[in-house]
């Protein structure tokens, strides 16, 4: 087993460690400046004096640098065939989205594309992009379908997340988006495609393990919430865990069918009402946070995130990467664009982006750094995690360590 | 002198050269791949197949990326001793600049470190923003004096600029701004302030050659118009050009007193009203526009970007970097706010940030690429121009070349 340690940082910001009694937001400032890997987990933390030692232990000096845990984004659309950029200038000159699906853009463009492509096509866009979240500290992707929309074309998309998952050292968390739209194909029979869904996609992914939850969305004009009950029940039943793209654009009560459901997550949730704000509150649905998406869509509106956080309620912070509505893939981005949009601090952002995103995909092992977790962390340039949100629009991940190896430096993945 | 052939570029995107009839916005798309380079200027464009060839030229191959000018970023303030990141977390949770400034923030927190700083301080302290620019792609910046507000801390901070511009590979433009606030020493004296400002320092600005444009903040609580007058009118006396940090927060008329006084640039310009567009539209004034600011201030209010451009304003885009306002020296992220803000298209942008302002800096050798232009470009990882606008967050730019030197890649500065 290989034996790693850290030396020299100049300090070591982190959530706590979940439990029953972690404080939910609290960015702990460890007194340490040494961090002891063995093979994939931390083993140790504390000052380089108090090191017990042993043999055949690396040292790697970080230099006066900080260390946070590894960011996860926990809500991201990362495998597609092209972008779409042409579809971002008309909206810049004023098209709305109607406009837009009707010149053949929107999600079924992408749709188009991604059915035409191979797994290979697939894996080769995807990968620069995985490098770029890795260059900017993210080391956990959740990774969803979509863009396939027939059984084979989102099988092939669960495929390629699971392909990639093995081969690029980021770890991607496949989620199943059969509902992202109801397909052309489709479009005057959605009774015929919730069958599909239901009858035939849902059993393939949990009998085939494709996927681990169950996604959806839930808006005026896509899935009503009387279907997205529908599609999320059968998912549970086939043991799949479920979360919901909710109340992104009008309050159709998406947010509370989650909740009611057990989501993991509600996410972008801009329409929310205060019931959805309680429902959210005595359940244990994260509210999934995505000002990328808002800010990228010129949005007026956000979700009441001051008041979530007051009312104790899990905030979780994603880039949703996606060619339509939102082209950045970096998750210090997405902590800027939180403290300006929903006035966060830096260390409820920098808390939302691991503990909070842990916590929307239900993973224990990351988004924290002590004895245990895994060795996902970032070493960052700057004095202080203020810098996260203030100084914006650089990178400042100077190096990135997935599972205690050394991924990315000075803005590149090492492949 | 040093040849150098620069081969294979995917494509060649630039303004057209300034003169009488050079299209305002127009971003031409040049039918070449090669661009040869001696000295420190382009001396041709063209198809590799047509380069006539010579002796001892250096080739150099740019992979099929595609090239533009070199942004210019016309107006900033790199030049400072400390980081603000204290009063970011207040603005974010709520405290009014009134606030800010009571706590002792806002500008004059940093004239007094400023203040206290040695030259070689602030020279180790500006060197990275500078290389960090350079590296996203900007080749010539504007640098303000104004955090010293004392004859001698002014001359400090130009004397610094100076000092840069010499040793480091970046054009710096030095501009005085003894008039960015009152200083705390004259709140109750402004008339003693205005005339060390008319007596002392501009002439000595001008004798020593310290800058060579004045500009000052013409805004409600710090220079009145009348004021601002004054102080621009001594100026131009002096030989010097002049700007206007105008109506920014509130509709003061500065707009108008830039156009009147013959301005280089009437800046940030948030609150102008169809007079002052008519003004500019007459004048030569540039509009100058500064999204970075305006978003990272979460201001609501934008310039009627689209009616400048119709009525034919040249605008031009920046930063605006410094450590209060507009913490963010990337290029890249004022297009991309530009795009969102004020709708402009990727082209209309690339326009702005580089023919744009190289006429807010009265420069007609950059901002465009042809023969007789300084060899400053920039090679983007990007298939087209829009994705400067449309894939935001990252750092597009793969090489930065500086009269005709490679002086930035992979996101790095060459030192």
């Amino acid at each position: 087993m290989r034996k790693l340690l850290l030396t020299n940082a100049g300090w070591i910001a982190t959530p706590e460690r979940p439990g029953e009694n972690h404080a939910i937001y609290r960015i702990h400032r460890r007194p340490a400046d040494t961090i002891y890997i063995e093979g994939e987990n931390i083993a140790w933390i504390g000052r380089y004096r108090d090191f017990a030692g042993g043999r055949n232990i690396e040292k790697y000096d970080l230099d006066g640098m900080g260390v946070t845990p590894g960011l996860i984004d926990f809500h991201a659309h990362p495998v597609f065939a092209a972008t779409r950029e042409t579809e971002y200038e008309m909206r810049t000159s004023g098209a709305s989205y109607q406009e837009i699906a009707k010149s053949g853009g929107g999600i079924l463009n992408s749709v188009k594309k991604v059915r035409k492509a191979s797994q290979g096509d697939l894996i080769d866009h995807t990968t620069p992009f995985l490098d770029s979240m890795l260059a900017h500290g993210t080391t956990t992707l959740e990774a969803k379908s979509g863009y396939g929309l027939t059984p084979d074309s989102e099988y092939k998309m669960l495929r390629t997340i699971i392909k990639l998952n093995e081969t690029h050292v980021l770890d991607l968390i496949p989620t199943f988006l059969g509902a992202h739209e109801y397909p052309a194909e489709f479009k005057e029979n959605h009774e015929g495609y919730l069958k599909l869904l239901i009858e035939e996609m849902l059993p393939t992914v949990a009998r085939e393990n494709l996927a681990v939850t169950c996604d959806i969305f839930c808006e005026t004009g896509v899935y009503s919430v009387e279907e997205a009950e529908r599609v999320l029940y059968a998912a549970l039943q086939h043991g799949l865990s479920v979360k919901v793209h909710a109340d992104q654009l009008t309050n159709v009560g998406a947010t509370k069918m989650a909740a009611r459901m057990g989501a993991l997550s509600a996410d972008h949730i801009e329409f929310i009402d205060d019931e959805a704000v309680n429902q959210l509150a005595l359940s244990g649905t994260v509210a999934g946070l995505l000002p990328v998406a808002a800010h990228f869509l010129r949005m007026k509106e956000d979700p009441p995130v001051r008041q979530m956080i007051e009312r104790g309620i899990t905030c979780a912070l994603a880039t949703d990467f996606n060619p339509g509505s939102a082209m950045c893939e970096n998750m210090q981005m997405a902590m800027h664009l939180a403290s300006i949009r929903f006035r966060v601090s830096a260390e409820e952002a920098l808390w939302m982006a691991t503990a909070g995103s842990a916590t929307a995909l239900a993973l224990k092992d990351r988004g924290w750094l002590g004895p245990g977790a895994l060795a996902d962390l970032v070493v960052w340039d700057i004095a202080d995690i203020q810098m996260l949100t203030y100084h914006f629009g650089v990178n400042h991940a100077s190096k990135v360590f997935k599972r205690g190896n050394l991924v990315a430096e000075n803005g590149r993945a090492i492949v």
